[in-house]
């Protein structure tokens, strides 16, 4: 259920409001909306009566939610939410551009890389500390050392770090060092994990999972905000077909699902997407042509000898020259970088 | 083996080396290009030699290839193939937009949707007379009623007409009223008829299966081009996931994987691509941009009460609307319309 | 709708209410049953009222029908259709295991593999004329010379044959030499050869396409029996999923899916929905306790050296020792070979 | 690299070439098998050299492993591992079954099917205390309230409990009340938990990931071994395809493609891989018949009110009479209930 304030309703009322529904034994969310406070009603079992909402004092009107997801839904805010990092906005019309290597792998390794995607106009600067990994025998990441190295390149730089946490175990130390924390594909129903996520204070990337519908992603996003946390970036990065000539198979029509049912931004992993360097490029000018809120892009200076994901990271020198299209595509469908 | 001519060598010169080559028990198919010529030798069990090629008269050079497929093979021509239908061209630069209803159900209906997609700038009119329906108890189309209308408003508009035929027996009377003949998805492996397609005087749009890999696209393509006809479009149009929120997954990453391993160019369905009208524009975008050579768009007058594929139709103003942004991301991905 | 006639209602009182159906428009398709007659309703746009058909004479009750497929509907019959061949049954109970090389190569071979099925308990011959093949280099069969061995090793062993038609020009000369008339998996959405094979007087056996749904399978065989013929065998080939250990992935659930929902009888080709010899074993197992009438087996005594699908080919002695496991499984779960 | 003993080594001589083997960089793992013992050597960067390993006293030979995995490579071991569970054996030729509610909703709940299902002949009692949803205002299961009926209900019947942890910081906890530690589908790649779990001293069911190759499932397998705990079963539970008539589509070819390149046992769980009670009943026929070493089967004494996955648990009246017919099927493929 939405409880729809009035469109001058105070700070008081919405409190007032807010407990007036816990009194009732309900969870309620507030959403503070441009023009509007919406107050969303979760932890319910059966139906619940808008009649019994719709005579609180400063409420507008109740109403009722059909799909399983209730704070991330379109109806639970007016507009489309504009996730902001560090004085840089993602969402609503602004785009972001996230780029850097796969892992982090040295310092020497990092800033060189997030100073030539920075140069070509990245926003923001990814790069894993800590690895999912197929294999027990794969490199895993350095850990605290590599959040360390992304946080002196931030300062270096300038560049708001976005990298995975794992497990419940490290999120708060990546949330020492981050700016947006990433939850990857294989945690996307680590539901431990994003219940913690929902208390953290930075805003959370969660990637679809391989196997995972439009309706799953949202519930996910679900569990984070109904811990307290709104900050969410949705991001598409291929799913699981029979078809061979790509790792996954990227689902762009994702962008407008999602739009269609949530006001969060999604934006797509082109790199994870088809796993091939040789596509990042046109599978990323599609992105934003689909109306992405950004990407997610593996840029590496070596990527022959990259500790990881090496054949899917693009060199610095094409990244530029994507950056250029990307640009000018955003500009036709109506966003600016 | 491709067998790459010298640069000034004659048609006789091709000539001679074909009829060398049929001496050897092989086929051999002229493959003509803007600057020089390729001979491809096909009908072959085993490996060859490319020594026993070399040493005939303007020969350049003979090229083993890896792949299954040969005359649709990047290798087998310099540059990519643009198919031209009644003047207008697609490919190699040139995009084609290629919109119309699912099936033609009057002359007026049909006559009314070819002015308006001609007016918002289509070059090519679609439509079935032929419609492979699911069930047996579905319109199954006006059959050559509907290709008399079909002819009837390419008089009227000047619009080349693409129109599906779907087996060996109608194919010839398909071949008399239309400009593209086109291959549904359904007849992909419909090697029958992709065999006569082959010895067809008509541009062929074949269509991607529903769980068809880019190889067998290729070789079915391939198939076509063995019979004689060269003139083929591929058209992506969606593959079968578990994701429901749309009717299948457009597979945007078939555009580069097609052009990495292919001469043909390839164009997008996005209404068959999702089923959902209110996601056409956003694919339609989405395709271009990662370098698409056309699309194929179902467009309806009266999308309710269409006999087939209603929800999926966009309506003229929407189609019109959504011309301007394809104009628009062409010229940023360097394609003319 | 389906209009039950009372129990003792002679063949004149259905030929009586069959022609008051077409009096009103409509198709009506008789279905004997083993105690009751069903007509089966169909070519109907609209809704229809039962009441319209309640009070015609020896009518015992009219039942719509909710879903899109009417005579292949588990309503339509009381009981499981058997399909019985040369004296030999297949349904209803009795198992049936077909087997034999995936190509004819010559009498020698498929005579050596038909004494060596027979032998084991087999009950009737595969062997494929026509061939459908992904590329056009590959051996295509030996088309009327294959069905001329087929029918030569019939008599010397007295196995029935099954085998594919590819097409509506060769169905004929097909069913001349067949007794089951296989429709492979490519062709499962072939309307025009469904439309034919529902006028034709073999049994037909529709196999599963590799991304069809069992609904697309069934309404597939709704149009081989709206042409009259309701011998149908379906068969469960293996989909394509995302699993690169099988070449498809075999789907059992679709046995009890099918029984669910329709009285034709279902069988299952471990051979092409393994790909592998090495799985064949327990997938034939498998298909058996799952409830399936029959198995389509791939035999060869020589499949190193076979002209197509040897990987998946088992050997004669393997055939054998899988017979006396599938024997004792058959007796398990109720069934009689 | 594996390294086999000599048939007579003792323990010290096993234990020195571990020495050895860690003395060199390496980790050595050893893995005692009925008649002889044999070293895996990980945590490899390149590939090693088996004479540096075949001159070490009491090795026979040493033999590099091709596949990514090696603790759980068919290769470590002669024979199938049987995993045993206070007194009841599982895998290589021993078959068990495990089956239980969804979730523990109450003591007189869990004990009245634990009573049922034990007498219709079930080995183990499944039951979850904490339930991965979809939706976070889901029955989540009651945590440590249901771990200690669970155990009571034990005391009381006489069976093993299996039941899932999901993250890394309950893990112990459920360690210290189940016999058998389920690590659940959308954990398959929680990796953190993986490495936790091989440092469990309970045995692991590890089920198959939703979109999860049969080598990944073996690489988190090998997370577990490699952390120290080889006691681990896999189970097959239906992977995400196109096909809608199932929740999930149940591969069961995954039972001889994991038997073919590894030593661990696989069981099948029926209930969450068709997600429908009327399959459960064909499909674990089937699974027993391809080989599986044990069924996963949920079973409700009131499935109508379940509080999670009513709609596939099998009424216990259903489940003894499948039982009867698994015992059957058990002896023809040579299993021993």
């Amino acid at each position: 259920m939405l409880i729809v304030m009035e469109d001058g309703a105070s700070e008081e009322d919405v409190a007032r409001v807010v407990a007036q529904i816990e009194a009732m034994g309900y969870r309620a969310h507030p959403i503070a909306g441009t023009t509007r406070t919406t107050v969303a009603v979760t932890a319910v079992q059966g139906p619940l009566n808008p009649a019994d909402f719709e005579g609180l004092a400063r409420v507008k009107e109740a109403i009722p939610v059909s799909q399983p997801w209730t704070l991330v839904s379109r109806e639970a805010r007016v507009g489309p939410t504009q996730v902001t990092v560090a004085g840089r906005a993602l969402g609503a019309g602004r785009l972001a551009i996230i780029a850097g290597p796969c892992a982090v792998e040295s310092h020497e390794q990092t800033a060189a890389i997030a100073r030539a995607v920075k140069a070509a106009g990245a926003h923001f600067l990814r790069g894993g500390a800590y690895k999912p990994r197929t294999s027990p025998y794969s490199f895993q990441g350095l850990g605290e050392e590599g959040l360390k190295i992304l946080a002196r390149v931030r300062e270096e730089t300038g560049l708001p770090v976005v990298t995975e946490a794992m497990d419940t175990e490290t999120l708060d130390m990546v949330a020492d060092y981050a700016d947006v924390i990433q939850i990857g594909t294989r945690s996307m129903q680590n539901f431990p994990l994003l219940r913690k996520a929902g208390r953290c204070r930075r805003p959370i990337l969660l990637k679809r999972g391989m196997s995972a519908t439009i309706e799953e992603l949202l519930m996910s996003a679900e569990y984070i905000a109904a811990g307290g946390n709104q900050q969410i970036i949705l991001c598409e990065r291929g799913i699981r077909t029979f078809a061979a000539h790509t790792r996954c198979t990227l689902d762009l029509s994702a962008i407008p699902a999602v739009k269609a049912r949530s006001h969060l931004p999604i934006i797509v992993d082109p790199s994870h997407g088809t796993g091939r360097r040789d596509m990042v490029r046109f599978l990323s000018r599609a992105a934003i042509a689909a109306g992405a809120d950004g990407l997610l892009v593996e840029v590496h200076n070596d990527p022959d000898h990259a500790l990881s994901d090496g054949a899917q990271s693009l060199l610095p020198d094409q990244f530029a020259g994507m950056m250029d299209e990307i640009r000018a595509i955003a500009r036709v469908v109506g966003m600016t970088l």
